[in-house]
């Protein structure tokens, strides 16, 4: 199995997958493909939540602000599973989550062994003598600017037909030699009464999710979330719909909502964002 | 089988995806989910006019605003077709579709009998300890927020893996006692000249879908719609683009659209607006 | 495997997924549904660039304006693949780069032959008797607005359980006797240092897509666009975020862009603009 991430919308991760079906037959799931535009740290709360729910797999994540410079493009195996995609970070935290008590192996794709990606057709005049291409040893070109379609999912297909242990033999791989480009999302502080931390991401039914862990929340009935006090519930419904509340996400996490309703809004609230939540004793 | 449907958005329905893949090689295939938030009627719609189009399936809804509360979780067998989601409604309309003359079976899941939800890796600060979570008897978590991922999905899962006749054996599932909730979308009233419905939705194309049965409109060149007087015709190009018309849509319904544009805009209707159609004799 | 593209949002696609499965267990990828609405010369560009990096497939389009038209529905056989679409253009420059040295093999639908699609518990109120639809010769309805459906899914799937050589022997299919409508992408007039082209398309990212080969840009640092000077960057991170450039995109066109932003905007520029490069000779 093969997953699939980007923040590319339509129709790029298209061309991912036809590449993947020439060389795999893997099966492709998406996981999303409009993560917040070239947002590494939103991309990299989102896999660490989302991919430790799949069996064992290879995910194919390409939010990669720095295509065509020199970052390096890896394949990080963790556990069971493999994750390929570029040296920024945001495969990190969720290669730390999978990985459980294993040591994270991590290779660099030298990207002129790989075979190269040639579509059918090709040597139309616009595709001839484009500037800024490199050859590979095949030939084929490699774009500067999607190499999720040119080194990622090729990767990714090499990988999938590959024992998890035959990795450091494929002679595309090699070890990478630094520590990968690491990305730690923020801790909140936490004492008795008070948490103090930062909005995580906003998810689209405009929740907001805060790095303070749920367990903040234990025994209170109302919290004061940035000086606005409002319930704790353990439901949306808890409260009327329109109505602001505090409750434990389904990642683990506070979150400040709005039953039927957008948090971020009613908050005020965006990724990035402080947050300081206090208990709120009853008089 | 598997369809998926909700109102999620990203990157929810991939953690639902991988919890399928734990637990079944089935197919699984997206009907949609970007269905107007927590609106079951709409939902319902959709629902009862699209899956009628697949083959034998398990059919995996979360429309789901009362997520976390005492409404049940519901397995409905219809005919061969197996349909899983909130006790709600959401289900109902397409689920008497798919039944055709058979009578609907209806289980509710008590979900602490269902084999828990574990991700990889889980044990992490913030998910200790969390608030307003349920232990099952495995041990796990089941959030209160999402029931799609840690009720839903698993259920789904293993309502594929059973006979449809076996469905009344799992340990999970007990039928219902009382009936389920309904929902009946509205009937327009009809009278020779005149029918009096409603917006049912207003779909991606901005074309105005109605209860009123096509039907209505055999034999009648023009009819008023709200007292606006449009021509009838039998495809989108029988006005020039820009041009309001009524039309049969695709579900059998009359619509009320522009071709090449937006009919709600034109029409200035939205779901749930009230429409009276009368036939326009020529002079 | 069957390749999915429209123009369609959500759920429509779902119902053509429905009726797919019916007859086939071949694999269904998506290609986009978003495809900018009844935008035929779009939709052409983006299938010609991404339908090439598939392996052989029945490649299913429906971007039909002209939907329950008398325009012909068509099967075209492209070297090892097939498409199956509307007659209005938008499936030949894909089918030109798919069929490589082969000519074009060009059939219609005789859509009264195909076998009906018949959704189960059809018969419903809404149903029956509705006005402007075709019965067919197996008694089902076929819409009038919905072809995707009715006519194209159900042709896709007869499509790729036939060997390619015997497409010309499905009752159900006759070669086409006129040419099919044609479509061409403009090409721009290239002199040494000015190229005079326009805006094919604006990609997700807000990248400005022009029909000027990359070629145009070798050996240069700088160029005017519509005489706005922009350095010529290999890689949008040749720039600062926020900056513009020009560069050649994974497509091997000219671009427009600006790193991590919107080349669109910046530029001023959206489909079908003029744009006019010169090369600009340092001082």
């Amino acid at each position: 199995m093969i997953t699939l991430a980007s923040d590319f919308g339509t129709p790029y991760p298209a061309a991912m997958k036809g590449v993947l079906c020439q060389r795999t037959t893997a099966r492709l799931i998406d996981v999303a493909h409009d993560f917040p535009r070239q947002d590494v740290r939103a991309a990299a709360f989102w896999l660490q939540e989302v991919l430790p729910y799949f069996p064992p797999a290879t995910h194919l994540v390409v939010i990669d602000p720095g295509v065509g410079t020199d970052r390096h493009a890896l394949v990080v195996r963790a556990g069971e599973h493999t994750l390929v995609g570029p040296d920024n970070g945001v495969l990190i935290p969720a290669a730390r989550r999978l990985a459980g008590d294993s040591t994270l192996e991590t290779y660099t794709i030298d990207e002129t062994r790989l075979e190269s990606v040639t579509p059918t057709g090709d040597g139309a005049p616009a595709s001839s003598g484009r500037a800024g291409s490199q050859s590979n040893s095949h030939g084929g070109p490699a774009s500067n600017t999607f190499h999720g379609r040119d080194v990622f999912a090729p990767a990714a297909a090499g990988v999938h037909e590959t024992e998890l242990d035959g990795l450091a033999a494929l002679e595309w791989l090699s070890p990478l030699e630094a520590s990968p480009v690491d990305l730690e999302l923020p801790e909140a502080a936490l004492a008795d009464d008070r948490a103090s931390g930062e909005v995580l991401v906003v998810d689209d039914f405009g929740n907001v999710i805060t790095n303070v862990p749920g367990g903040f929340l234990a025994g209170h009935n109302r919290i004061a979330a940035n000086d606005d006090t409002v319930p704790v519930g353990e439901t949306f419904a808890a409260v009327a719909a329109g109505e602001r509340l505090a409750t434990v996400g389904s990642h683990g996490y506070v979150e400040l909502d709005v039953n039927q309703g957008r948090g971020a809004s009613a908050f005020g609230l965006e990724a990035g964002d402080r947050v300081v939540l206090e208990a709120v004793h009853e008089a």
